[in-house]
């Protein structure tokens, strides 16, 4: 371990090094675990380190708001940056390292590579944020690179982000397990994310609308109702609430695409806006016939 | 040495035997060297296998007809194989593997990957061949991850594509050296392409012009004259030999941007059609400043 004496977290920035450590620990034969995060972390991003200090002798944090996974008007200049906290609550974990890289760092002078994934990409998030899951997996991939681990760790929150990050791991053939964890939540309801903290009091206490929403989605699931009459249900729930909705829908959970006939894993998914605060959520339901 | 006792290479078509055999030889401190080709392999490709098996302890050379690098409408279908032939070119060189997967091997079912590179993609043949240098990134990328070697070795002949090449793994931090290395010619100059058997006889002796072109580009340069009546010099002769020129330019080497008026290296591109088979060739020329 090379942590400080009282078991502080390495902070590196330096790619190089940060691969040198990694392939250094893993040379000795310990099984290296990776959580990488835009910062601000809450207990969502706790529950990732928490899984890989379980699963992993070693486990290194990234901490990096990639500018290239923002569309332009959207939020990188006010994304919250909370890098001492951030290292409070890494210090009473077992991390091993906190890689912090510039931006140049990760896109080098005259950088002109893109890792453009479709398929579970295209629809929902892609729709509406052209360019982002683009932004996503290119700097995965750069940070995978960097940080060679032998598993990474994602939060359900965002489940098509994790789709599209499988899809790049399995299309690219990168040697790294993909562990994707629940969600995370307030005891109302709300799923934790670091965006949470943009809302307004009046706001925060109409945010239980999405998971509302998707419990319904559950209920109506589990009671034989189509597919249609959910995604309904739920975007009128979600607008009873003064979310302006930009998708509510049950779909396939491993692909996003529409439900096949024969009983299958399925996602609700909803996404809307609190006044200029955007939020997503999703709920996994067990597989079922479709009825319509 | 895992090849056959008679010294021949050792096939392998699936990507994580591929990978496992690189890293074993690796682990036991062995420098790995990899020559990507499609096959039909020449004197071109023999000279990049006999660098590799001077720089390196172990060689593996990976023969793939990369479908996605083809537009449609281009040659794929009729590019030639060779694969006995390839292989006794192969068994003659110290080469240890010969990767030849199968196109489901590098490409999964629902593969939905692309690796995208602008800047020095964008321009001559990304122009003329649209999705070319992303269908190349793309393999090149998954290529280096069933087969981490040391360094991978690229014919200057495809001038831009090392030159993409190298900007993704730059960009992407892929820990591979790129080693280029120059041109193979027939004793009239005409480069070594695969695609040269395509030529009717009537169009073989005219294609020489290409490599004409560019050595009346270097007298040229080496004289001062501008770059404007270079180009002007290059694409007459081509024309004057019946290649129905695609483009004939001089820019700089490293990007293949304008040439600045300061000195810098710089490198003369031509690319052009004779009959139904298209060519392309380049010579780098020594820094000199523009005259324009």
């Amino acid at each position: 371990m090379d942590g400080d004496a009282d078991g502080r977290p390495r902070l590196l920035d330096s790619p190089a090094a940060m691969r040198g450590a990694v392939l250094e620990a893993r040379a000795a034969g310990r099984r290296v675990g990776f959580v990488p995060t835009m910062g601000a972390l809450h207990a969502g991003h706790a529950s990732l380190v928490d899984q890989a200090v379980a699963d992993c002798d070693d486990v290194a944090v990234s901490i990096f708001v990639n500018p290239t996974q923002f569309a332009p008007g959207e939020d990188f200049g006010r994304y919250p940056r909370t890098l001492d906290a951030d290292l409070r609550l890494l210090e009473k974990r077992r991390v091993r390292w906190v890689f912090t890289p510039r931006v140049e760092d990760l896109y080098p002078p005259g950088a002109a590579t893109r890792v453009v994934v479709e398929g579970p990409a295209l629809p929902f998030e892609g729709v509406i944020r052209p360019g982002h899951f683009s932004g996503v997996a290119t700097v995965v991939c750069r940070l995978f690179t960097a940080l060679p681990a032998n598993a990474a760790y994602f939060g359900a929150k965002d489940w098509q982000q994790t789709l599209v990050v499988k899809r790049m791991v399995h299309d690219l053939g990168l040697p790294i397990d993909v562990v994707v964890r629940p969600t995370v939540r307030e005891p109302d309801g709300l799923a934790l994310s670091s965006r949470n903290t943009y809302l307004a009091a009046a706001d925060r206490s109409r945010a239980v609308a999405l998971h509302e929403s998707l419990l319904l989605a559950e209920r109506l699931w589990q009671g034989g109702a189509a597919v249609a009459a959910i995604e309904r249900g739920m975007r009128d729930a979600l607008e009873a609430r003064g979310v302006a909705v930009d998708y509510a829908a049950v779909v396939a959970a491993d692909s996003l695409e529409p439900l096949p006939s024969a009983p299958a894993p399925a996602v609700a998914l909803v996404a809307g806006r609190l006044g200029t605060t955007r939020l997503i959520d999703n709920l996994l339901l067990p597989p079922r016939a479709t009825a319509d």
